[in-house]
């Protein structure tokens, strides 16, 4: 698997657009994304109750086959009721008459305020601009990436290649957003963070159980602050235009989907609003990957944990007692917990603090702790379970970016 | 029932003294509560995996009567290993035969930071002295309550009497301690807050059913940071010193306990590390109790909608995606959900919102917001159940307060 320079349009026969529809103040706000061949699709949708209209609209289509998405920034279209299902249709069919498509094969999905009523006017022109601007360009990439941004601070969008056993060279790449309401645990059909893959694989089965198999090592994984979204969706889109035999089987592929999904969602995490460190969480020795998973994430997920990260304060009972937390079982007697960048310091084993206040352990403790990226290893004593999970710090900035988002 | 002006000591045959043992600079951070009698108990505990030492010998000795309570500030004794349950015992039997008692007669507590080992000496030193100053003075119940605090900006004691069926004047008193990992979900048996009730009513029975369904309405429905702590317990001494017929079954008597109960709970809420101002949940139209606590628990717990009260940003929406993620059933169609302070301003009914940017509705939801004390009011419209949750909102000072704990 080689990374690439490039983006969405990277796989054969994609093409997207990014445009400033006017929803957002001199930003884009649009973005549609094109396939010239039916592309074969699983999407995994938020799992909170009070999803938004486009996400209730994309749920109810359950389509297996698109050959189009559109998507806007800056609103929502979540808690609109009625009026917001009859805007989202009236989004997949405002695409679909434009690029001559059944609206059964455009997908829709928003991001931005909930709560408010989408302008529809200036989302059809939108929808008609971006359909003009479709391309295969690196600024369309890069357009595109932006315009699905909220407070995002940088565009998300990575590619790769790979061969498959026949030989066949795909491509695969995705654009994601998401910076704050991040803590998505989405499940195929019934995932704020927005995630689009791209593919030139031909696929020819449902690939819904490898995209839950994959959301649940990438994005269900991480976590700024704790509040899963009413809008977040992660699409795939395989369309075949690479030929050769079917990528379905293939280790490599799903290795190279896997690889960007990841990527993505690490970039959402360290891009969390205020965000000023990453922090990774790797734990081993759990009863099984599930049960090291939800551990891993309960501990990215905790406030005072990310407090203390963002001090630089070597408070490692916090993430004991986050882990205690989490449900997962663990054996406090063999349990060790190291915190490493470059240097790696023990701060607890066999049931016992390894540092006190005022040693060179708690200082090399305190110096990792200010570095921009911390990787907190635990291992807990009862299995052979690994898993990951990755955050950020808590800062002022986020709770100044949060004290006024809609003024 | 009447409030009166008192602490742990207004019951008949309560003593307790607060000291300084130097476990903390300069400030009171031990207390001993006796009780002349026998007295019947309740204790609840967190639910957190990783429990510390104290907790962990008040589950193993499951005493039903306890003669008294011992309790420090200033370090958790959490994480300690063998030696934390050797230190948490000392404690027990150094009051004991300070006191006369059984070991086992006696309570043991503590909180503060996590992961460090108890200065024995000074512990020691300061069980001799606090069983000294034993008293039932105005002074001694407030240095009782200030030495159970940490981050606490205010002591939390409260008091009220009530006569019985058969004329019996009872008092029951509580103080507790809470201000950072609060998001409490004691059980009995198996609850960083610390609480403790005292009471002079006679009990015949095990109080733990009833303790466990006033935890469920009272600390079990607050939140500050989403943290369960490894140190939470929450306890009630009942010594029959008042005399009279048994008080098992009295309903008089069981809501004085309640409301000493909320009180405090909602002392620990408002009291929440950096908050400035106390967020009220009431839930109606669940499908029951539970689900109505659960759904106004999650309210509270939301960071977004904790910084949007920090900020009076009226973006309701966020209050509604944290229903969404409590797992409560709920009807949008028919969710009404309101701000109120005094004023009152309908913000979502119908399934569509009822304020837009700019209008004379969404200033009056912003000047609420400005209050102190927000009521947040949800129907859920699809049953009778009924619940409440009480919170605090996410400010700067929680981060700075969070940021630099142990330093």
């Amino acid at each position: 698997m080689i990374v690439i320079d490039g983006g969405i349009t990277s796989p054969k026969g994609f093409k997207a657009a990014g445009i400033g529809a006017g929803i957002k103040k001199d930003k884009l706000d649009m973005a549609v994304i094109y396939s010239e061949l039916p592309a074969k699709v699983a999407a995994a949708y938020t799992q909170n109750k009070a999803r938004a209209a486009p996400i209730e609209v994309m749920m109810r289509d359950n389509s297996k086959v698109l050959r189009a998405f559109v998507i806007n920034s800056g609103n929502a279209n979540a808690l609109t009721g009625e009026t917001g299902i009859a805007d989202a249709r009236r989004m997949q069919q405002l695409l679909a008459e434009q690029m001559g498509l059944d609206k059964k094969e455009v997908g829709v999905a928003s991001t931005g305020v909930i709560g408010r009523f989408l302008p529809m006017d200036l989302v059809a022109k939108g929808i008609m601009q971006a359909c003009k601007e479709l391309d295969r360009s690196v600024e369309a990439n890069i357009d595109t990436a932006k315009a699905i941004m909220t407070t995002d601070t940088k565009m998300k969008s990575v590619a790769c290649q790979v061969n498959l056993r026949d030989g066949t060279l795909v491509t695969v790449a995705g654009i994601a957003k998401g910076s704050g309401m991040i803590s998505p645990a989405m499940r195929i059909m019934h995932a704020t963070t927005l995630s689009f893959v791209t593919t030139d694989a031909r696929l020819e089965r449902d690939p819904s159980v490898q995209w839950q198999h994959i959301m649940d090592s990438s994005f269900n994984v991480i976590n700024v602050d704790g509040d899963q979204s009413t809008n977040d969706i992660s699409v795939i889109m395989a369309n075949g235009a690479a030929g050769g035999a079917p990528a379905d089987d293939d280790p490599a592929f799903w290795e190279a989907v896997l690889w960007v999904a990841k990527s993505l969602a690490k970039a959402v995490a360290i891009d969390g609003e205020g965000a000023t460190k990453l922090i990774e969480v790797l734990v081993t020795g759990a009863k099984d990957e599930q049960e090291a998973r939800v551990a891993a994430r309960s501990i990215v997920a905790s406030n005072l944990v990310k407090a203390a990260v963002f001090g630089a304060d070597p408070n490692f009972g916090r993430i004991l007692a986050a882990l205690g937390n989490s449900g997962s079982d663990f054996d406090i007697s063999k349990v060790r917990l190291r915190l490493s960048n470059g240097k790696t310091v023990s701060l607890f084993e066999r049931g016992t603090p390894l540092i006190v206040p005022g040693s060179i352990e708690e200082n090399v403790a305190r110096n990792i702790l200010k570095e921009k990226r911390i990787l907190i290893e635990l291992d807990l004593g009862v299995g052979v379970g690994r898993g990951e999970a990755w955050g950020c710090d808590l800062s002022y900035e986020y709770v100044k970016i949060n004290a006024s988002y809609t003024t």
